[in-house]
């Protein structure tokens, strides 16, 4: 195993320290319990975002904690779920008295200590509602996962619920927007190759030099689809059909476009899919008018990439638009 | 070979015409010849920035042309100098008889082609001044280059002359700022894997299982020195040490930090490296003032990083804290 770290032990500690040297203006790391909070205090009467899970996925969660986004992150190791403690020592960071809202990803980890810090927190009177994402249409259930896994739309939550909370929309109405993006958004993936989660040492799962899996997960799942690599034509277009057919998107629906790098592949590649993407849209009678391409949600260092579509009302385009300033996603500010 | 591409013939055309699809509002994009230009036409009386080189380094130069930053880019293929029909076309395009100034990475194919297209475009009347990017420390000459290679200073030149240039600069402030930009600039990169050129099918060079190279090029170009996989600490203060001497850079000096994937390492490992240099500097009495961390100047897939300082000045601060808004890299705008 070749990576740039210093021990499977420390790299998520490692990588924390260099996040809060490279971004003071932005972010704080509290190191026990792990979470990283914005620099600047929360507005009074502001709902607080908070969103976590495991590690690996960078720059998700981290690196979208800031003005727009999130509140805070809690950073679990590699592919695991953070614990309680954590989730209660940053919901208290970040509580302001108006409520804080939990972006939570479908894997029952995430799901179990999200809920054991939102008891937790209630019983100290803070307020706590919660989003579950659950927009991969790959597989049903999954190892780690029952139901859909929450993946790509993961992220247009953050950022359009984010614009929300900074605009004043109370906990309620938050999570109501929430549950609407997530509801309006599909997503799935495509690996080319593993990943090797450092403590682990090998590679999660094994690709022929010849094969892909369609529908695989952020953690190395099993997807819906083993097959032989093929043009991006052909591969965009076999994720394409898996995402409009479910929800599904209709001729005439205005569309946020999200191609993510799951860490190995090149941004080049990633443009490549955009384009065929937009052909094949275009072709359908559907309009693509926000976008988003490059590595927001990885897996480590696995090449492939995924496909999210999130139908947009004029409410969705102006919290997208916003202004945001986070280490990962910035404009407007 | 996997990738995300339809073939090795056109993946550079597709991924414009994906660019070209996801961010019409920045850029426009000519197919024949092959060159990027922003979509705004040029401010009346400003100083025109072009660069290009080989593709396989997104987003490096193409994610660079908006306001603030570059006005054309010319895309070579993969790893391969675009020829002066696209530079002498894109040049056209963007002069406003102000002149325009090319920002060439030294390498031999480019070198010569940048010339060959300043010499036709001055015969048309059109004022052309060229600055040669050679940051990096590794090697004195190289596989494709007389003298030091350019790397990733370039980035940081493209930022902070694209400042100058927007304030007004003319041709010859904006040369002597890159001229300068490159003097106080040093890089040095790491492999811990090789990257496959689509049309040759295989891997460039063969790195074994536990083998990195330090000062390896962003076309694979022999590095330094092949050692073994060791802890980041140790791979940083290899990579700080050839920098920090050469120039030197020395005790007081305020700096900019770039910490660079080579676009298969996944962000967790540059944060890792970047907090690792943040603990060495601090040590020798160097401040880190600016940073930035990320795949900017990629070698297709390779895992890897490479590390730039850039010795900052007030002037060099003011012009890469002005508002950029390019497809990869976007602030105060």
């Amino acid at each position: 195993m070749k990576k740039l770290i210093n021990s499977p032990e420390t790299v998520v500690r490692d990588a924390l320290f260099g996040m809060a040297a490279a971004h003071p203006q932005l972010v704080r790391v509290s190191v026990d319990p792990v979470f990283v909070v914005r620099a600047d205090p929360p507005s009074p009467g502001r709902v607080a975002l908070l969103s976590g899970g495991g590690s690996g996925h960078e720059p998700l969660h981290a690196g979208f904690v800031g003005r727009g986004m999130l509140h805070a992150a809690c950073p679990g190791p590699i592919f695991t779920s953070p614990v309680p403690d954590q989730i209660l020592a940053a919901t208290r960071a970040i509580n302001n008295g108006a409520g804080v809202l939990y972006i939570v990803k479908n894997y029952t980890g995430d799901i179990m200590n999200f809920e054991i810090a939102a008891e937790l927190a209630q019983a100290e009177g803070i307020d706590v509602a919660t989003v579950v994402t659950n927009d991969d249409v790959a597989v049903q259930d999954s190892l780690y996962t029952a139901g859909r896994r929450g993946v790509g739309v993961t992220v247009l939550v953050e950022k359009i619920v984010g614009g929300a909370a900074e605009a004043g929309a109370d906990l309620e109405h938050c999570r109501q927007i929430a549950e609407r993006v997530n509801g309006e958004g599909r997503s799935i993936g495509v690996a080319l190759t593993s990943c090797i989660v450092p403590q682990a040492g090998r590679p999660t799962f094994d690709l022929g030099a010849d094969e892909i899996e369609i529908g695989i997960g952020i953690h190395g799942e099993p997807g819906r689809q083993r097959t032989h690599i093929r043009p991006a034509a052909e591969i965009t277009k076999l994720l394409a059909d898996a995402v409009l057919g479910d929800l599904p998107f209709r001729d005439g629906d205005h569309v946020l476009v999200f191609v993510n790098g799951m860490g190995g592949t090149p941004l080049i590649e990633l443009y490549v899919v955009y384009g065929e993407l937009d052909r094949l849209l275009r072709h359908r009678g559907i309009t693509i008018v926000r976008n988003l391409i490059g590595n927001y949600m990885t897996a480590l260092e696995m090449a492939g990439c995924s496909v999210t579509l999130l139908r947009l009302d004029d409410e969705f385009i102006r919290l997208w638009d916003a202004p945001v300033h986070t280490a990962a996603l910035r404009w407007g500010a």
